[in-house]
């Protein structure tokens, strides 16, 4: 929204502050923008339609994005972003809204035959309920889309990196290293691949990628990608800590993780955007902004998800 | 069910009778089975799974399969699909059920740019609420199966004809020239191309098709494909009758129609399963069947949907 508002367009914000904390806004956003305290899985379309009249481009970011924990709470994903995309879509097109961005990710493509994964790739088969979750929101933006209601972009991301960052394995490596600075737990065997993108490349992908059709993916992430072991080295040079290792024996971090995640951004990079900073200085940059905030380290205390 | 009883299983029915009809048991059927009258997408999860104990399979097949509909009641196919989708998955995972085989369509593609299309054809932009919610079922099936929890069969069906048939464009087309033998007013422009499959060759893939995995997808149609016109010359025919055609102007016969329908079936084939009955015998057995079935003509009045 710093960047809407810098834009020079109006903001208006519905968050049902369940991920979220006031604390990432700055007071002199606070006051620019309407916040709205909604949980878009139970708000009143009617009420939402209302809110919504008037607006542009609606960013449909609000999601359950914990992709572990749906194994615990099956139906989760379902509410908070199945059932949540309907309400948004329905009350879009009561409010006229022109174009819906919508943040999916790179989970929807499962375990890929295809790496790096292209926006094309074969029919793919699920392996988490989030991923699940995420390919039928497309699939009712999408459906709304050829009623010609609304355009939408979809944007894929590979896992977020940098300011305001709270929830993830970098976290969970910079949480464990202060309470024992000698020795580091890794969920799986550390080999699994994973790319990742910093949040300030995603917001310009947010604001600026715009395809030809009325459905447009885009895969969003770094043309690149990093071990986990490497990550946790990484990790632990910049906390100037030399810990001792633990892995697990399996491939994947959990059951229905994706031991390969590395997404092909050509047509991202062909369509204007590019990611300016590495993977290395995503996780430096996190680790950095966790140290200088360490209140965070008490929002999430899950283990670390990719 | 007949099927199963003759085969020698114990066979217990849970319908809505939404779409189903008591009509269509053979009372000696209805003898031999145990039904439920219960709506899937709003059934106690805990008198599901006491009812499952002790079940093997599970054929799913339970679903809203009203394709146009679902633009004018938008929450139908996520609630009958998707979320009694999940219910089932619960319950068959606290009731220790081993193989769930599921209905799934060959709407799931969207409109295909692989024909005829494998089941791994590139990934599908959805048009359809309804096939958006046949790829989420399928997805909370194969995440639940990825946790080892039941192994799963998916047949993605073209449409289906034959017995029992009562919703579709040859009930359609009957309705139509029963009321006014001189004309048949044909949705889109009559060049929609669409494959089709009797009901027994489905009841035999839904029994006998199993795969390697513990995740599988099976396209279930006749290798072949009919255009919508030349649907209507051959119902025309077996109805002795000479009407006038009348088409619409669009290539879909509705929005978020797929005009063009036609599953490759080489897996299934490879697999053991055959079609045994062509387009042309279907659509004639389905005319046939209706005729001597009048009472069905007015179970369901909707226009034809493929």
């Amino acid at each position: 929204m710093e960047r809407l508002l810098r834009d020079g367009h109006e903001v208006l914000v519905l968050d049902d502050l369940s991920t979220g904390d006031l604390r990432f806004l700055a007071s002199d956003i606070r006051e620019r923008i309407e916040l709205f305290e909604e949980d878009l899985s139970s708000v009143d379309v009617t009420f939402l339609t209302k809110i919504l009249k008037g607006t542009d481009t609606l960013f449909h970011l609000a999601a359950n994005a914990d992709v572990r924990g749906g194994w615990n709470s099956t139906f989760r994903d379902i509410q908070h972003n199945v059932i949540a995309t309907h309400n948004v879509a329905l009350a879009c097109r009561e409010a006229g809204v022109k174009h819906i961005v919508f943040s999916s990710t790179g989970c929807v493509y499962g375990d890929s035959t295809v790496i790096p994964t292209p926006e094309t790739e074969p029919f793919p088969i699920q392996t988490s309920l989030y991923g699940t979750s995420k390919v039928a929101a497309e699939g009712i933006l999408s459906s709304f889309s050829a009623h010609g209601v609304f355009n939408v972009t979809v944007l894929r991301f590979v896992s977020v990196l940098g300011r305001y960052y709270h929830h993830g394995h970098v976290i969970d490596f910079v949480r464990q290293l202060m309470a024992h600075p000698r020795k580091l737990n890794i969920l799986g065997d550390g080999n699994q691949r994973k790319s990742y993108i910093s949040v300030k490349d995603c917001v310009e992908a947010l604001v600026s990628l715009r395809g030809e059709n009325h459905f447009e993916v885009f895969n969003i992430g770094n043309p690149d990608y990093c071990e986990v072991k490497a990550s946790a080295s990484l990790i632990s040079q910049a906390m100037n800590l030399s810990p001792e290792f633990s892995f697990g024996t399996e491939s994947r971090g959990w059951v229905g993780d994706n031991p390969y995640t590395f997404l092909d951004v050509q047509k991202a990079f062909a369509h204007g955007w590019k990611s300016t900073i590495s993977i290395q200085d995503c996780i430096l940059e996190t680790v950095n902004w966790i140290r200088e905030n360490p209140w965070v380290l008490s929002l999430d205390s899950d283990r670390h998800r990719g």
